[in-house]
Order: structure tokens, then sequence, then C-alpha cells
């Protein structure tokens, strides 16, 4: 039965649901997939990082991290911890979670990582947009050139399956065009706009949940869309696309009053992301567009999010999430990790 | 280059549209899976049968059999083809494609056809309820004793992946319950009501277009939806249910005055196949429900199809498929056919 050691570099939400998450499937995975496994470092934001080649406790470790104590009470390694990189030199892993905070600017230092991991003969997996919008097509060819793979399925509509689905369920498939509703807080907003709501009420709403950030304007101004846009082209239609080549719209021009009128119309407005293959490359756009209700996107309500694919060989395939959370992302990684190491 | 020769086993419209696809995607089945084929048999229903071990002349066929002709002018063996069981033992095939008509009662003789190419180390690949729904077990462990696949994506929503997103996407995901709109001659039926036909008219026309068949019962009563439920059951949470098992109602009940009542509340009817696992095993059933525009299923209209799967895993994960024909059947095939033979 092959065991496998594994890194956690990045321990917030996200990183820690997926510690649970290997805890709860534990039993599981040594059943159904026939393997075990150890955490044997992890490395935090605040909270420090521990390296044990034997294993870490992980209940422990959890425990420290949510309790604010700092992991290198449980470093069982001679040398202090220098860096993320050092951490994962020495982690011991044969397969690295990257969790660290995002940069859209050039994917730094999450690409760097992930390169050094892969280099090491690591497999890569993260949930992190900036290495797939930046460095997809490069860290891929050196993941394989090593025998090992670089996935990223929660990096669009968290953990359901969409980059996994064209990889492993649609063989033989090439991708024309999509369309989509991937931003759940402009969907969240729009949504309570059409139960009367201003439209600084509703984000106001969204930031008190947690949804929408101090500063609004990546949700509200398409660039978190624009972003899933690029990653998708890029890695569905393979060609490289930057979010700043996106023709992007936000939802700050659309009132109250034009939510009323599409309502009255029986529609509804929603940040639509789109993309379609031209002869010369692809054409990529966000914007609000009206939807009918004869679109299965009518009824994607709050943070649920879809995308329907027009492929050469289906009519029209839709995937839709809804209540996505940490633990769905952390679930896309965990897929992640057992179709890189299954047959 | 691996080379896989096939066999064809029913030739109707799916069989027919498989073929062209095969033809359509020959030079990109060499180029991305590095693999070629030839099609070293064809069995029809009507039109004779043919095996050639150095492949038969596919374009060849196809016009052979739309106009009308017989297949046994490009037979290229001694001995004659007795029946279809002698057609697979003498098929030089790697891999069988079974399309003959359908059996609801015992599945046979589909069933006898795969279990004979197995038996002899064909992969099997099928968009024939009937083995699925009264063999699906017995056949799987068979072509995993014999070191091949019997795989059956088409029978539920033509080529949508929903088999091989639980087998391929979704490692470690338990299947708790679904809801789905999967029989599209009643969502069509229920949409022309909506828009003011009669259930007497409304039925006229799907069987004018060819989506209804002369006694349209087997959809109105909600057999079609039944079988496909108890397919997913067996599958996907692997506990073996007959259609008879189904709590099934139909839509013959329903009168367009309930219809127009329903859309004044801005409600539609769907008939909703659904199933959930219970303590002692699972409860499935097939019934006509109203859905509201917060749901997804609002929007699936005409012959498109909707699956709403709840997991352990994810929050709730949906697939749409819209604009199914027998090219999209086909695909499922191709489909299946390459997640056998690939790694």
């Amino acid at each position: 039965m092959p065991h496998y050691n594994l890194a956690f570099l990045g321990f917030g939400n996200v990183g820690r649901a997926l510690a649970r998450l290997f805890l709860r499937k534990q039993d599981e995975l040594k059943t159904r997939y026939d393997l075990t496994f150890s955490v044997t470092g992890i490395a935090t934001g605040r909270r420090g990082a521990a390296i044990d080649p034997n294993g870490l406790d992980l209940e422990r470790a959890l425990q420290i991290v949510e309790s604010g104590g700092n992991l290198s009470s449980i470093h069982n390694q001679q040398s202090a911890i220098k860096d993320n990189l050092d951490f994962i030199r020495n982690s011991h892993a044969h397969a690295l979670f990257e969790n660290t905070p995002v940069s859209y600017n050039d994917g730094e230092p999450a690409i760097t990582h992930i390169r050094t991991a892969l280099e090491l003969g690591l497999h890569a997996l993260t949930a992190n947009k900036g290495p797939v919008v930046h460095a997809h097509r490069a860290l891929t060819e050196l993941a394989a050139s090593k025998g090992v793979h670089f996935f990223h399925e929660s990096t669009v509509m968290d953990g359901a399956p969409i980059f996994s689905l064209f990889r492993g369920t649609l063989p033989a498939a090439q991708l024309l065009s999509f369309r989509g509703v991937l931003n759940s807080t402009t969907n969240l907003i729009l949504g309570r706009m059409e139960n009367g709501e201003t439209f600084d009420d509703a984000v106001k709403y969204a930031q008190a949940i947690g949804i929408a950030e101090t500063d609004p304007s990546g949700d509200v101004d398409g660039w978190d869309a624009a972003i899933k846009v690029s990653a998708l082209v890029t890695v569905l239609m393979d060609i490289p696309l930057k979010p700043h080549d996106v023709d992007r719209t936000g939802i700050g021009g659309l009132t109250s009053a034009d939510i009323a009128r599409a309502q009255a119309e029986g529609k509804r407005y929603k940040l639509v992301c789109s993309a379609s293959r031209t002869e010369n490359g692809v054409s990529a756009r966000v914007a609000p567009e009206l939807v009918s209700g004869e679109s299965p996107m009518y009824g994607v309500s709050g943070t649920s999010s879809i995308i329907q694919f027009e492929t050469d060989v289906l009519g029209q395939l839709s995937v839709v999430e809804d209540n996505p959370g940490p633990h769905t992302t952390a679930y896309g990684l965990l897929a992640d990790f057992l179709n890189a190491v299954r047959k």
C-alpha cells in the first residue's frame, strides 16, 4: 500500500478544512484507494511552521493554530525553518498543497513555491489562481518532465470538477466557447437588489457575512470574474490569456431601476463570464447581461455558480455548484491529490 | 502506437452517428491519444452483417446501410455469420459497441452480447439501459476479472458525463441523494402545455418530431424515468434497484388548469426523478413536482435534462445537458472507449 507524505504551505480556512477532510477520509482512502498518508510539514502565515519526517499529529497542529499557538512547538528537526522554500525543500513530502495568499499581479510567491516543489519531484496542488493565470503552461510542462502533476481544480467554482472534467471525462472534446456566472459576491449583490435593497446596502451585507472584502472593487468591477475567465481560457482552450485581456464591465453601472425593469419582464441581471474561440484566438468578456427564465443561469442564486460549455461533441453541457465554502475548496484539493497519485 | 479493432453490434441512428464521429476524430485520436483503429465488424438488425479482419471500409458500410443495401456484400470471411454471438466471437475486435434495441424486462439479448464480449476479453461499451439495470454488478465484475471495462455513459443524459464523473473526477465522494429531470419527452410535453396546448396535442407533437413513441406510455407513465433512477442508484450508490422498486407517478394526472395555476405562481411542473440513501438502503421516486424560479430545474426546457447531486464533500453539484441527439449519445460511447483504453 503506497504511503504519501504531505506538506501544507498555508494553513488558513482552506488549509485547515483540507486537514480535517483528510482526517475524516483517512479510512476511506485506505479501503477505496489503497493508500495511507502522513502530514510531514505545515507552514502558516503567522503561527509558525513545523516539520516531522515521521508525521505530525494533525489534530494537535489544528488545535495549536486555532488556539493562537505556534507550530514551532511541534517542530521536530535540528535546524529551524528559514523560509517557505526552505520549508518545501526539507518537508520530506511527496505532495505540496500550496494555499498561500494570492497575488493577481504576478502570481508570486506561489509560482516560486510550486516550481520549487515540482523541481524536487513533488506533486503540486493549489487553490491559488495566480500561478494558473501567470504560469500554467510552464508549470504543467515542468511537472510532466518530473513525472508529477500540477493540478488546480479549486481555482474556479471551488471543488466542482471543471478542469478535471475536460482532463478526465470529456476525452477528444474541443471546447468552443463557455458562458458562466462565476463570481458569487456580485451574484449575491444582484439577488439582494432584486429583493429591493440598494446597491450600497447589498454590498454592506456581502461584507458583513464575509463574502465581499473591505474594498469590494475586485468583485464589483469584475476583476475576480476576469481572472477566472483567464484561467479557463488558458487551461481549457490552451490559449494563454491574461486578466487584462478580458473585455470587462462590472456591475457598478446597474441601478435598482434597471433591476426592477428586468424583473417586470421576467428576467434577471447576471454578471456573465464568456469566451469563444475566434479565427485568431479567443474573444473573452465579463459584463452584466439580461438572462431569461429559459436559461439555467436564471435559477443560479446567491453564492451559487454555473458554467455552460459548448463543445464540438455535445450540445451544451452545464455545471452548477450550490452552497460552496472552504470545505468544498478543500475537496477540490483532495480530489487533485487523488487524481495525481492514483493509476 | 496501439491499434484497436472495433465491432459495432447495432447500426441504427446511434451506431451510425458513432461511426461518423470515429471518422471525424480519426486524426485527433492519433495525435492526442496516440491510437489508431479499424472497424473489423458491423452487424445490423435488417441490413446484414460483415466482418473483415483487415478493417472494413466504414464510409462504404455507412453508404450501403443508408441506401438500403446489405452488408453481406462486403463480408470478407469464408463462413457466413450465423447470429450475433457468432458475430462477436469472430469479429477480431478489442472493443464491442453494443447498440441493439433495449429490452427493459430482462435486459436480453444485450446482456448475453456483453457477457460474451467480456469473456473473450473485449471492452464492452453500450448506450443500452437494460444491462445496467439488470446485470451491472455481474458484468462489471466479469470485466474486471478479464482486465477490460464495461462502460455505459450514454444510458443516462446521453453523452453528458455522469457515470464517469463519479468514476473519474469525484474521487472519495459519497453520493447521498440526487434529483433530476431525466425524461425529455415529458419535459417537452409539460413545456408545450405551459404554452397553452392540451395534453393530447402536446403528445401528438412529441410523436410527430420523433421524440415520443406511438405508445407514449413508457414516457408519460414515468417508466423511462424510473429505469434511469434505477441505473443511477445501482451504479452510483452501489445499491441494486429494479425499476419496479421506484415509487412512480407519471404526468397523466396533470391538467392544463394545474399547469396554468403553477405558472400564475411563477412555478413549473417537472417530472422529477429522485433518490436518497436511507438507513436501510435507498428511497427512490419519480413524480411531477412544482419547481420555483430559484431552482436550476426551472430553466431546463424542452428536451434538455438536469441532475443535481448531493454528496458528502460538495454542497450541491448539478449537470445540465441541452440539445441532445444521436450524436451526443455517440460521443458518450466514444468517451467510454477512450476512457477504457487510455492510461
